[in-house]
Order: structure tokens, then C-alpha cells, then sequence
């Protein structure tokens, strides 16, 4: 029987990491330049925003239900760290993927930013994936707090769930 | 009803990574140097240490009031814990102008150093608000504990709401 | 007598940090690809992704027997402290060595990857054992729980232990 | 009156950070080299292992008093906070002095040497003394636990101090 302190604890580090490493991809424009020019070149930097903003997005999503799930947490089991870990490996990951769609959201070549897209999609669709196989593992490894309410456990259990069809949705539109 | 551990951790790890974050930006002079040399090569980079006490200093005031808001709450709910995203999506971007302001501070035409002390304290005027935002949602969901007092509660919010003002009058100056 | 919260803090700071750093060698095809192109581009980064993976399962591995060591800790001393800095100085070299076998992997001359890997495996045995006399550390000076029964402690000495001779035939067969 | 929590949390995330840092200046030899010649490629790199481990020892040294001293904080006031952002802001920005040393220890030229030498010893005589200072500032205001015997309060103020003298003479030395 383990506590979860240290399974949050590491889980925050790796989320906030991860969720702040795109902003060393904006770029300062270096040649010294007029004001004119200078607006223009920071707006011609959206898609490096998008790309920010969208991560920030997808992370602090995937956060909030970790958050939920560790709520409910009495004590954790060797395996649920492990799945712990496998779930941060991809969160983690993210900033990759997330980097190539704003490299690759303006190019008028629509099958390279369909497949940038489709990477992008893939990676956060094992991520949730694993959210909820993660919370699946609590409940049945019988982690989670006697005091927690039935109705709770179902509407949580169903909340992690319809985000797998809506990326599997978005991947075959994409 | 949510616990307030990591909602904390979380910003904390944010935060800390955003406030160290400038320091790669110091380029230590790769030429091997002569002693007069190494001292003036280390001098002209002032502006990079004036844009790290800059962020240092504007994101610790962020941070001393994120923290005094903290003492305050009992619980976090749904909404809060968005907010803070909200909150620490703008933190963590804070580093960005500030490299600009950097870059640009020392340049004589004055039209571009101006778009960039825009730039920045629009960011900052933006954090300020969400912080104070953040608050007020506190108070009006009863996310507050039950024994902090009405004074120390109407300081608070007087605390970090001139704030704004001062940053609406910067811009306007800058 | 130190309580072990800050020790366990800094560590999955130390933990967190190392094992998403990465990432960050993941580069994004800057070419504008057509789609084939860049299908192709992103697998001939599997190197990179290999070396991801196994440095999150080597860092993973770690973070799991350090958490297993911690559970027993009723308090700390200051060389237990020192020991623990001493390992995390380890972990966060990791990422280094796995780099460097990511770089060599597929190189023909057998010989510079022999050197990739056994450096690689060097750090990992050293961090390994470190992490063992960490533990062998804490029951000697009696910072364990005085409620962790003997059985349970025998088990955590014996699967700290093996990852040793483990790491020697890996370097030797390397 | 402020629970120390956050403070401890924030210290904890800044010093994590900027310990592992300088494993980001190790650069793996690109050019695909035989045996004996990456073995000498890492071989020559030894300033930077150096500064590596230099830097994770100061680092730690300091991080070791701080933790000493939040032993015995009961609570903090702004004023402890600021004081600590202040600390940070030094234990953040040592990265950058190791770095010149690494770049300047083998340099023929003595003078560009003991320019970088001089430049390390002065942030971490400041870091020492802002960490003294913050220990001081704690006793006075009276933010230390009551049941703190007086005899340990004294040898850690004296264990904090005379750090100051060794830096002082490293640098005249320097």
C-alpha cells in the first residue's frame, strides 16, 4: 500500500513542465527592426500562439481529469504508479507533436498538414486513453476511497470515456 | 468539492520553471577571451540581466499574490482550477515579452523598444486581471474558509486590484 | 532530525525535470515537406523516440524503488540528505548518456556504439547502487518506520539489490 | 501569518530546476566517430562534467541550509517571502557563472580565468549571505518554532555564517 503524495507530486512536476515548454519556441525576432515591422513579425508568429495555446489546452485538460482521479485516490499499488508513468511518458510527449502542427497548420500542401494533424490527434488519443484506463485500474484494484458516492464514481467514469470517441471522430475527419 | 494540494503544486512547478527560464537566454562569450575583453563581453549583456530581475521580480509578484489568495481558500471547484490554467497559460508566457523587451531596449529607434514594453505590459496587465479574477470568483463561489476575517478579506481585494490601474497607466506611458 | 517532505519534493522535481527533458531533442523537420516526406522524416527519428522511451522506463525505474524507500522513511538525517543529492546528481545525468546512444545506435562501426552503450549502462549501475545504499543507509541509522514489518523489509533490500548484478552483465555483454 | 507550504514548494521547484540545468550544456560529439575517437570526444569534455558536478554541489550546499532552516520556521510573513524570491533569484541564476568557468578553467590566459573564477565566487558569496540573512530575518521576527531549543538555533546560525569568510578568501585568493 502506497500513499499518493509522491505519485501527485511527480505528476505536477511533469505536467507543469510540460505544459510551459513551448513557450522556448517563440521566437524574438533578432534583426534589430522598425515598429511596423516588428508588429508584423510577432503576428506572423501565430501559429507558434495556436501551437501554445492548443498545448496549454490539451495539457491542462488531461490534467483536470488526473486531478479528478487522485481525488478519489484512498492509496495507490506498484502497478498504478506504472500506469502513472506510462500516461506522463505521453503528456510529456506532447510538446512534439503540438510543435509540428504549428510548423505545419500554414503549408498549402494539405496532405503534410493532414498528417501532422493525425500524429497530433494519435498522441492525445493514448493519452485520454490511458487517463481512463488509469482511473478503470483504481476502480477495479479497489484504490479509490470507500466514502466516494456511486453516482460520482459512474459520472466520473463516464466523463473520461466520450473523449476517446471525439478523438477517434477527429482523426478520421482530420 | 476539490482539495487545494494540487491546484498549488501545479502552480508552483509553473511558476518555478517560469520564473528560472530566462537565465538560458545568458550567453556566456564563446570566444576565449582576454581578461578586459571577457569583463566588457560580460557587461554589454546587461539588458539580458535586466530582463531577468525584470521576470523575476514580475512574476514573484504574481506568485506573492497567488499565494495569499491560497491561504485563503478551503476548497477549489471546477471552475477555479480552469481559471488557474488560465492564470499560469499567461504566467508561463511572460517570459516571451520579457526576452523582447530585452532585445529591445536598447535600440534607438524608439517606435520598436515602445510596441515592446507594450507587448509585455499588456501580458502583465492580463496576468494581474486573471489573478484578480481568480479571487473574486473565489469569494463569490464560498471557496473562501470560514474564519478568515472581512478585513483581511477586503484588503486582499483592494491589494490586487490597483494593480491594474498602474499597468493601464504603464501602457499608456509606455 | 529532518522530516523527509522536502527531501521528497526536490526529488520529484530532480525526477520530473530529467525525465521529460527529452523531448526537447525531438526536432520537428523544419523543410516544408509534401506528405510522403514527411511520413518518412518523422520515422527516421525513431532513435530519438528510443531513446525517450527508455530513458522515461530507466528514470521510471528509479523514481518507483526511490518511492519505495520512501514510504518506510519515519525521518531523515543530513547525510541521508547528502546521499539523495548525490543520486538525484545521477538521474539528472541520465539524460546525457541516453543521448549518446541514441546518436550511436545505428552506426556500422560496432565499436563507437559499444562505447555509447556501456557509458550509458555505467551511469544507470552507479545510479542503482546509489539508490541501494540509500536504502541500506536509512536502516542503518534506523530512519525507518519502527511499524515496517521485517518481511517487507527484507523484500525492498533484495529488489534493490539484483538491478546491480543485473547492470555488470549488461556492460560486460555490451 | 502564511503557512510555509508554498514557500517550501516554490524553493523546492527553482533549486530542482536549476540543479539539473547545466546537463543541458553537454553536447554529444555529432560527427559519427570510431571508438577511440569518441572515447577522446568525451574525455575533452571534461569541464563541462565539471561544472556539472560543481554546480550541483553549491546548488545543493545551499539547498541543504534552506532546508535546515524551513525545519524550524513555524510560519512565514511577506517579507520571509520576498526575502526567499531574493535567494531564488541567485540560486537560479548560478547556472550561468559554472558555465564560464567550465568555458574559461583551461584557458592558457590566467587573467580570463580568474575573471570567471571571481565572477562564480561573488554570486555564491551573495546566495550565502541572502540565505544567512534570510535565517537572521527569521529569528527576528519571531517566525521560528517555539520548542527550538536555543543551542541548535545557535549552531545553525554559526553553521550559516562562517561560509561567508571561506567565500570572501576564495575570492581574494581567486
Amino acid at each position: 500500500m502506497r500513499r499518493t503524495g509522491r505519485l501527485e507530486a511527480l505528476s505536477d512536476g511533469v505536467f507543469g513542465f510540460a505544459i510551459t515548454l513551448l513557450v522556448l519556441d517563440l521566437v524574438v525576432p533578432v534583426t534589430r527592426q522598425s515598429e511596423q515591422h516588428l508588429i508584423r513579425a510577432l503576428g506572423d508568429q501565430w501559429p507558434g500562439y495556436l501551437g501554445y495555446v492548443v498545448s496549454f489546452a490539451s495539457i491542462g485538460a488531461l490534467w483536470l481529469g488526473h486531478n479528478a482521479i487522485t481525488e478519489y485516490l484512498d492509496h495507490a499499488d506498484t502497478t498504478l504508479l506504472r500506469l502513472n508513468l506510462l500516461l506522463l511518458l505521453l503528456v510529456a510527449f506532447l510538446p512534439f507533436p503540438t510543435r509540428l502542427v504549428a510548423e505545419y497548420v500554414h503549408v498549402t500542401t494539405a496532405g503534410a498538414e493532414r498528417v501532422a494533424v493525425t500524429f497530433y490527434g494519435l498522441t492525445l488519443l493514448i493519452a485520454a486513453a490511458l487517463l481512463s484506463l488509469f482511473w478503470r485500474y483504481a476502480l477495479h484494484a479497489r484504490l479509490v476511497r470507500l466514502d466516494a458516492g456511486d453516482e460520482e464514481i459512474t459520472l466520473l467514469t463516464q466523463r473520461l470515456t466520450p473523449g476517446l470517441g471525439a478523438y477517434v471522430l477527429l482523426i478520421i475527419v482530420g
